[in-house]
C-alpha cells in the first residue's frame, strides 16, 4: 500500500517535484474532469430531450395537474397522461444513464486517487464517454437490442474495471 | 491551462499563502459542502416521504411479498399493489431528484476544483438548493406544470453551467 | 470552524507530521475508497442481474425494437414486452440502489473531508455496505417487508448521519 496524495511530475521541469492529484496539470485528473463534465452535460441533456418530446407531441405527461390549461398545455385531454412511447423512450434512456453514469463519476474519482497511468485513464474514461454516446445513438435511433447491448456492456465493463483497479491498488 | 491545486488566501493573513482546495477555510469548498450535504438530506428525506405515504394509506406497495401479514401490513389486500397517485407522486419526485442532484454533486465538485469566484459559487450552489426546494414544494402541492417547470429549469441550467464552466477552465 | 486539509499522522512516525486527506495511508479515506468501490461493483452488478434474468426467461424487455429477431431474441413475441415480475424485481432493486448509493458516495466523501475518527468512519461505511448487501439478499429472496425495510432504514440512517455530521463540523 503506497500513499499517492501527490503525483510525480517530471514532464515540465527538469528536476523532480511532486504535484497535487487534483491539479489540472495532472493529465489523469484533467482526463477525469473532461470526461465527467461531458457526462454531466449528457445526463442533463437527456432531461431536456424528454421535455422537447413532451412539448412536440403535447403528451406523455406524468402528473394529473399537467392537464390544467396553461402555457404548456393549451387544450388538455386525459389521453395526455397515457404512456407515450416517443416520450417514454427518452425516460428509459435517462434511467439507463442513471444506472451507469453516477457510478462512473465516483469510480473515476477513486481511480484518479490511486494515480494510474495516463494512457490507461485516457482509454478508459474517453472510452466510457464514447460508449455512452454510442448507446445514446443506438437507443434514440432504435438500433437492434444487440447493438445497444454492446455499447451498454462496454460502458459497464469500464466502470467495473475502474472500481476494481482502485480497490486492488488500495488493498494489495 | 492553470494549475489550481491550492487557492490563494490573503483574507485572514496579511501575507500571501496558499491553502488546499478542500479546506473548510476555502469559502468555495465550504459552500459546496453545505449545499451538497443539504441535498443529501433532501434526497434521503424523499425516500422517507414515500415510506410515510405508504404507511398512511396502507398501499402503493411495489412487491408481491408486501402483501404478507405483518407489522407493516396487518390486513393485506391485492389492491395495495396498485399504483397509488399519493404514493407515486413521491416516487416521481424522487426520480426527478435522481435525474438532477447526483449531476449537481459531481458538477459542483469539478467547479470547486477549478477555483471559481466565491460569490459565483454561492449564487449558483445556494441557488440550486433553493430551486430544488421550490421544485419540491411545487410538486408536493400540485402547482401547475409551468411553476414546476420553472424551478426544474433553474436547477438544470445551474448544473449545466457548473459543468460547462469547469470544462471551459480546464480546456481553454 | 477548523481547516482539515491534512490529517494528523502520528501512528507510523515518532514525530508529528501532516498527511493529505486523500492518501491511502489515511485510514478514513482508505475505508471510504473500499466501501465506495464495493458499492460501485454492487450497483453495476445489479444491471447484470437484470440482463441475466431477461436472458433466462427471454422476456421483460423494455423497448419495442427488442422484438426484432437476433442473437438475443431468436423467436420474438409481443408478450416479451410485458412487465415480468422476475425481471422487474431486479429493476426495483436497482432503483432502490440509485435512491441510496449515490447519496452515500457523496455524503461519505464530505464526511472524509471533515476528518472524522477512524472507528466511526469504519462502523458507518462498512455498516452501510453490510446493510445494502443485506437489503439485496432480503429483496432477491422475497423476505417480508419488515426485514427489507429494516436494512433499508439502517442504510438510510447512516447516509443521513454522514451528511449531517459533515454539515455540523463545517458550520459549527
Amino acid at each position: 500500500m503506497v500513499s499517492k496524495p501527490f503525483v510525480h511530475d517530471a514532464a515540465n521541469s527538469g528536476e523532480e517535484r511532486e504535484m497535487p492529484i487534483f491539479a489540472l496539470e495532472n493529465p489523469v485528473f484533467l482526463t477525469y474532469l473532461i470526461a465527467s463534465a461531458i457526462m454531466v452535460l449528457k445526463v442533463m441533456g437527456q432531461g431536456w430531450m424528454t421535455v422537447y418530446r413532451m412539448m412536440k407531441i403535447n403528451g406523455g405527461y406524468a402528473s394529473p395537474e399537467d392537464l390544467k390549461t396553461g402555457l404548456i398545455n393549451k387544450s388538455p385531454s386525459p389521453s395526455q397522461l397515457e404512456v407515450n412511447e416517443y416520450v417514454d423512450r427518452s425516460r428509459r434512456m435517462h434511467r439507463n444513464d442513471l444506472e451507469n453514469v453516477p457510478a462512473f463519476w465516483i469510480a473515476g474519482l477513486l481511480f484518479v486517487l490511486v494515480d494510474p497511468a495516463v494512457w490507461l485513464a485516457q482509454i478508459l474514461m474517453y472510452g466510457f464517454v464514447l460508449a455512452r454516446l454510442a448507446h445514446f445513438w443506438a437507443y434514440a435511433t432504435k438500433r437492434t437490442h444487440e447493438v445497444r447491448a454492446t455499447f451498454y456492456t462496454l460502458g459497464s465493463i469500464i466502470v467495473i474495471y475502474l472500481a476494481g483497479h482502485a480497490l486492488w491498488v488500495a488493498t494489495m
